[in-house]
């Protein structure tokens, strides 16, 4: 696989993402920072506590995300940040249709490892 | 309106942005420069002359992007620079039905004004 460094931890890091949302998404608050900030929807919420409390609070519990794609570029040469795209399928609470969904993040390095500085979730409707 | 001030520059921009692709999108030029990175589907490409020579031979000529949503935060709070994420319908050449799509920039300050350092775009297929 000809994969950049920063390509293989943006697939690690969207991979614990989404299957931690769907086994344990209080376990998400590990990723987040007190400078962390979350668009849901319409709603922005800025640190760790307040994130964990939207996503435990959102108007579902189960949930199974499908990625269809995940795309990433540097976003900050010299200090090692990573922008990441995904797109793909949402499985809410045994509805029989999944809604589409795109999220951006901006992983920022933290020691030897990253935490979600920047992210941004929304539903995508079908094209009229 | 209660909109923040880097709302506000991701609004002038996007609405900058997709009429000049549906115009004249070989101007989009003075919007990157050499550093910039473009993803467009599964084409990764970077520097001015690259992103215009990919974005001048896309596989349509005639394009009309709406948008949807449009959503934005502080990138890098120290450095200035911003976030934005996209959805919206496209509809090319003609083809009677639009396709959804999501794009996210960052933003970087440069002077007075901003460049985009960061483009990643993808097209949002209708969940199965």
């Amino acid at each position: 696989m000809d994969e950049a460094g920063y390509e293989k931890i943006a697939r690690l890091f969207v991979d614990f993402y989404f299957k931690t949302f769907d086994e344990n998404r209080v376990a998400l608050g590990t990723l987040y920072r007190d400078d962390s900030m979350l668009t849901f929807e319409d709603k922005k919420v800025g640190g760790t506590a307040a994130i964990i409390d939207k996503l435990q609070n959102l108007p579902f519990q189960q949930v199974v995300h499908r990625m269809a794609t995940l795309d990433s570029q540097p976003a900050h040469l010299g200090e090692g940040s990573i922008l990441v795209l995904v797109t793909g399928e949402l499985q809410v609470d045994g509805q029989e249709k999944p809604l589409s969904f795109t999220q951006s993040f901006q992983l920022k390095p933290e020691g030897d490892s990253f935490y979600v500085f920047n992210d941004i979730f929304r539903i995508v409707y079908p094209a009229s």
